[in-house]
């Protein structure tokens, strides 16, 4: 199953926000063996709305859209989905009760339009929100998923964690595990040299590297049944790298090199200290 | 001029990092009057890649993309762009020597494939990296601007200030200011309905509405060729705004809650004082 992740809101497109969602889904569907293969971020505009969906609907079998599930004008997300899908949008009454069950609880006057908050696809899966007024919901079609959860990440994360990831969980029968291993020392470039062999040839277990703060990690990915079958296909590749790197590979268990040199310290019963002088504090 | 930014890389759909660059340079873009109507997000992958560029130049004059620069095999940007543009890759013998000096100050072995960092294409306006090894550049072709950045944002956002957005500056006559008016004690929902006839009459500024953290933010734009131009376009609606929200509204300067409301203890001289119980802290 291949998923796009795509986010609906102006505010992202103005850089008010970062697409936190996006990564924090992403790294939830990866768990569960679903290929995540584009990110799309589009406005509170209809008609650009519309073509994002219809193009991600072509080449994704899963689609999660966060945002525009709000009671206001410019919350369009249902109704694109609905008219894109051919769905009707219906009352789902007992979304309309845990509306106002929300506004009395936090002692607010609910309006009109929060109305159409309780409108959901016919014969859609109802995610229910424990924070905020809108539910979500799981629309299949033809073989597509199209999940559509809030913005605010206080109500996306509980819904997506509940409720779509064991949803999925059901219909997905793979399960992608990584290794991180975390190197400083060497440059990506040059890391990159000494296990080329191995890039080349890899198959089962992918290979990636990627730089950042001066350090560099090699992830190493596997597609499995169970998580146990993916950590036996890695481990061979592991330690014929882990040879290779010798002293620049500090951690195999995506530690931090803080805390990696720390425990060395601790366990020879080193010290440090350090000093500051010129620079006036 | 329409702008996307296009992010190229594995771990960003694999959630191991968020798209902060995109927050980042859309926020450039909107200050210098350059509207950002999409941003996507594409794997390590030849053909996804050329698929998002493809449909990226097809929707809009102005693509910054980021990442996959680097010097691995994954590393593809450049030569996917050039095959798109139908441009040669060539040595830039100036930003070899610069990677050259790069390696030997800090100490470390440059390795061959460093040396396709060097191949820019041809006739391109070439960003140089004072941070990292990769040069970035500005490609003109058919009325479309391409741009290539790294995606460490230590490398990509002095590259960004320092040469792209003077370039782009120059090719944009409008500039897009916004206030934010800052709220709190009302939902977005009963807000929207206190300014409904405005939203539906709205034209040269543009009003939204977003909700965070219990608070509501509204966002006026005005589009002009001078900032005061802008904010004297702005004001009488912010005026117009403020008298129907009353006590609600706590800022006009998009301040933090925490910030106003500490302000007006210390100007009152009043103290607050808190206590804690039975949680055991």
């Amino acid at each position: 199953m291949n998923a796009e992740i795509l986010a609906v809101g102006t505010e992202l497109l103005m850089g008010q926000i970062a697409n936190t969602n996006a990564q924090y889904i992403s790294k939830k569907l990866n768990d569960i063996g679903v290929n995540v293969y584009y990110h799309s971020v589009v406005g509170d505009n209809p008609i650009r709305l519309k073509d994002s969906l219809l193009a991600a609907l072509k080449r994704s079998d899963l689609v999660v859209m966060t945002g525009g599930l709000g009671p206001t004008q410019d919350d369009i997300t249902k109704e694109t989905v609905s008219e894109v899908l051919g769905k009707k949008l219906v009352l789902h009454e007992e979304s309309l009760e845990r509306i106002k069950t929300f506004f009395n609880r936090i002692n607010r006057k609910m309006t009109d339009n929060n109305v159409k908050q309780a409108y959901l696809p016919e014969g859609c899966i109802v995610v229910e929100n424990n924070n905020g007024t809108a539910p979500g919901c799981i629309v299949e079609n033809n073989g597509k998923i199209v999940v559509m959860l809030p913005g605010p990440p206080p109500e996306m994360i509980p819904m997506l964690d509940d409720t779509v990831i064991p949803y999925l969980r059901e219909k997905s029968e793979y399960r992608i595990v990584s290794k991180y291993l975390r190197v400083f020392g060497i440059g990506e470039s040059q890391l990159e040299e000494l296990i080329m062999d191995l890039i080349d040839k890899q198959e089962r277990v992918t290979i990636a590297t990627y730089a950042k703060d001066g350090q560099v990690t090699v992830r190493l990915t596997a597609k499995s049944k169970k998580e146990d079958e993916g950590l036996c296909e890695i481990l061979p590749l592991q330690n014929e790298i882990a040879s290779r790197l010798k002293d620049a590979l500090y951690s195999t268990e995506n530690e931090e090199l803080e805390f990696v040199a720390s425990k060395m310290l601790l366990d020879n019963n080193i010290t440090i200290a350090t000093a500051e002088s010129c620079t006036g504090g």
